[in-house]
């Protein structure tokens, strides 16, 4: 028993609260987030933000990971009376990469039995979009989108440029059920992973990051990889990807599947090839569909399927400076060569969509051809790709399946929007899922800032799901440190991306911070930043004092030299004085003056 | 004597050596830069990167803290023979700040007469460049720029977005003089700096990036300032400004300005303030010109003057949520404020120029006004506030004065471009030097992403110099470690920009670590990065071993994922079978197939 139960961080972010909102629709649901209190001098409400990190920061929720998280949506899903339990595949040796004893990871202590769709029904949150039905997990999406809104809309005026977004001001069951029925956002939300927490990925709804983590061959264990998933989600991850290569992906998977409040993705051909012994030529459709029904079965709530990446596209790689550098990409170009045949994915997937839709696993279209260094940016064959995408999800949304579209990769600033105009086009406006752009090749090491600035101007053109970069990217796996890095670095592009879209309230934390720093409130600056811990630590190394959190000023300047403090001191000469008399005078003040109101 | 002579870091990067190249017009000069040699596996040249470390990094350069770098352009100072040595101000206690016995910082060991311009002459480069006179400095400059791209320029097709900048396809020294002519570059240059290599900013030239060091009345010493400066310029910065406001101003200013190879720029209301016990009241145009002076005379390269902070744009400030944030604009408001009177800065601005044209101190103009959040972003007060920089920008180019505008702040990502628009139109293309900008509020602790991605944006859009943020921004002074972070994460929005603006050669060093990275040449692409150390210990962490520094995969997917050994069997096969027969097996593929000229 190498791998016993693992320990996973728990407890509240500073001064929050998880808090629950009750649906309206469905009374019996519950939408959590976070409230931040602040200082009761401060005279504010506390603030409220989107909370991603799942019972593990509620003090009163019991964690027993070798049990996992309650079954939030099972009594959803059996409500709707179209699926049914039914004897499941049974986990073979293969599965794990044929791991033994010792090395052999052990199966998550606790069993549930698969549901499927009864008959051939589309169990998809498309299909009932469609019929015009809002689920509970449309309505639980529109809440938790909302944030409480509401009240504060009306304070702040709508600022932003959104390229032809259609962000309203307040987010409705009805306009969520729309966005899907449209194939413009999704719900990733399988059947059989009821612990989730229904979240949206779509241009109208906020900007959503993903934190990819898994063992691989060389290196990391199960314990290690469901903390990295709670951790994860504690810094803001919308979605994980196990994205594990090495053995015991069946068992490992099912840990973090069982303990995951957000929806979980993979990549299906990473198994089966280590199914077929890692010989790519060795891949068939029987293997990667067997794949495809052990992880619909665990509850896999979105799979990335490399279906654009055709035989014809593979010359268009060869003279690239990087060739193809997704893996999906190039163990299905190796398979297309060695047979000379078109990709197996492709011509079936077709059949991948039945079983999709029997679940409600979402799809995300990868891009395998996706450019992998500078020089090979927005070429053909990556264009190529993105229209058989293009194609692709329209045969899944012929059959009711939620699709999203992987994009790159390595591409320059001025070559980004491209990427967002074209997929756009192509894909009829599903939901575009990124992995950065890194904007630069020279900088190894520092990957997650290099990707940050594409992810963030990407994000602003209607990017709906950022996939972090951490900075250890081409270097190595990411350890605890590189996810919260990569997660935070993320979390700052995607917000910064909801700010110039003009998403309403999204200045709301911003200002409340601002404010706060503004007051010298500093307990409040640590406690509405993303990272409260490392604010506060940074500012402790060198004024550690408590009597220095209520300071009005900072090591930066010394008391003499505050900007902010100084700002007070004309402010409260202003508020002496009163403003308009204060005004009279500068007007007074002699030929220098240009009138305000010639301004406005 | 509790501050001795400082240690400050010394030797090569990885790989490199500092090369020189001749000048032409003036034979005598050698233009630094760094070459970064290849495996010889590669069969490719040494790679050459623009170098702003000075001799530090030389093995052969001699380097000894407490004599000062040598006084590379004082000869030619002299040769011009315009200026004159004359008996130069005292130091004075209040210089500073009354330091005494062990709280003095020691004086800089080697005392050098300060010269200036002789009778009423300009002594700046654009007095030069007007005249039709290439310096020496321009034609440092020029080479200095091209990194050899002369033979590169040929290979690697222009691409990019400029916005309408005029970016050449190979520098000459004539199109630097043009450029400083039409006040669109400058070269900051006191003659009483001579141990400088000259550089240029402007927005046809490479995007330059600027770090802060100094210290407070809270922390810091006169050693480690000095490393700091040392340090900054290893990892790239281009210019230094000490923005020291503490005791000591003046001599710990004598010691970083004698050691810098790059040049120094400061506030000298902050040391005007502290000689008036930090009241900012008693602050006088008197003692701010004997400032002014004072820092010429020890030869600081550039001063940033709030002089565009205007009695009447202050009321403009105080609806806002967070005032005045930077310090020197709070002083000026305050000052006005206090005695109701125009700024003296504005109305001595004629006198300041007069003291600048007569030691070539650059002018920074500083945006006072700039907001300190996204919700004060582009209002009326900033723009108030650039528009009469503008105007101040005609009177110092009048006086052939060289000149930069200082830009925000804090700006989400769609109110940034606005910024560089006004800028160009109301300041006639003089450079804009932006801190960051910071595209949102909420995360302190990693306030350089959060601004790295907004000065990325900007360089791209025009901005010629970018000024560094550290992750200690809002929280305190940064340590080594910051200045580092906040230094490479900057050099990548530089270099960002420079690859979106489409300067030529800009993609060689991408194009070198992208080929490495695919041939899995790991040195290389250490060797080749921003920060070696960084990407080799990363890589380290999980494949420690010197064979894995040839293996032909990472940690990342182990041996048998690795999506660039597949492209590499790919990319073999092709060759093997010739790729016009392969692409021919191709077309005969069948049905499936869209045939590639139609896709040209």
């Amino acid at each position: 028993m190498k791998d016993l139960t693992p320990t996973v961080t728990t407890g509240p972010l500073p001064a929050s609260r998880r808090v629950w909102h009750a649906g309206k629709r469905h009374p019996d649901i519950r939408i959590p987030m976070r409230e931040i209190d602040l200082h009761s001098t401060a005279g504010e409400p506390p603030v409220t933000v989107y909370d991603s990190s799942g019972p593990y920061t509620d003090p009163e929720a019991e964690i027993a990971i070798d049990r996992g998280l309650p079954r939030l949506r099972e009594g959803w899903v059996a409500a709707r009376g179209d699926t049914e339990s039914y004897g499941a595949r049974h986990v073979k040796p293969e599965d794990n990469g044929f791991a033994e004893g010792a090395r052999l990871v052990p199966e998550f202590p606790v069993c549930h039995a698969p549901r499927r769709a009864a008959g051939r029904r589309a169990v998809t949150q498309m299909a009932y979009a469609r019929a015009g039905i809002v689920t509970p997990e449309m309505e639980f999406v529109a809440i938790r989108e909302n944030l409480g809104r509401k009240a504060q809309a009306a304070k702040q005026a709508r600022d932003g440029e959104s390229f032809g977004a259609a962000i309203p001001d307040v987010i409705t069951p009805e306009f969520v059920r729309d966005e899907i029925a449209l194939g413009r956002a999704i719900i990733p939300a399988n059947i059989n992973h009821p612990e989730a927490e229904p979240m949206a990925i779509g241009r109208n709804f906020l900007v959503k990051i993903n934190a990819n983590i898994g063992n691989s061959a060389v290196t990391s264990s199960m314990a290690e990889e469901v903390e990295k998933m709670v951790w994860a989600t504690r810094w803001g991850a919308d979605t994980v990807m196990d994205l594990s290569t090495g053995r015991n992906i069946h068992n490992i998977r099912d840990w973090i599947i069982r303990n995951s409040s957000v929806p979980i993705g993979t990549v299906p051909l990473y198994q089966a090839l280590e199914k077929v012994g890692g010989v790519a030529e060795d891949l068939s459709w029987e293997v990667f569909r067997d794949t495809l029904i052990e992880q619909a079965e665990q509850g896999v709530d979105y799979f990335t399927i490399h279906a654009g990446v055709r035989l014809h596209m593979i010359p268009m790689t060869v003279d690239r400076v990087t060739g193809i550098v997704s893996r999906g990409g190039s163990i299905m170009a190796k398979w297309c060569l060695h047979h000379h045949r078109e990709s197996f994915l492709y011509e079936h997937f077709d059949e991948i969509c039945d079983i999709a839709r029997a679940y409600d696993v979402s799809f995300s279209l990868g891009d395998g051809l996706r450019p992998g260094s500078i020089a090979d940016a927005n070429d053909e064959a990556q264009f190529a790709e993105l229209e058989t995408l293009g194609e692709l999800t329209q045969i899944a949304w012929a059959k009711d399946c939620q699709v999203m579209i992987e994009g790159p990769g390595h591409v320059p600033m001025h070559k980004i929007k491209a990427n967002m105009d074209k997929q756009l086009q192509v894909c009829g406006e599903a939901p575009f899922y990124t992995l950065g752009p890194l904007t630069t090749d020279i900088a190894p090491g520092y990957d997650h800032i290099t990707s940050g600035i594409g992810a963030a101007m990407i994000g602003w053109f209607g990017t709906a799901m950022l996939c972090y970069v951490t900075p250890k990217e081409h270097l190595g796996l990411p350890d605890r440190d590189d996810v919260k890095t990569g997660v935070i670095t993320y979390k700052i592009a995607a917000h910064a991306a909801d700010l110039a879209k003009g998403h309403p309230a999204a200045q709301i934390r911003d200002d409340a911070l601002s404010r706060a720093r503004f007051e010298f409130r500093w307990e409040d600056q640590f406690n509405l930043s993303l990272d409260p811990e490392t604010a506060r630590s940074m500012h402790d190394e060198t004024l550690p004092k408590e009597a220095h959190k209520v300071a009005h000023f900072c090591s930066m300047c010394g008391p003499k030299f505050c900007s902010m403090k100084i700002s007070h001191d004309i402010r409260a000469d202003a508020q002496r004085d009163g403003m308009e008399r204060m005004a009279e005078k500068f007007r007074e003040g002699g030929n220098l003056y240009i009138p305000l109101e010639d301004k406005a």
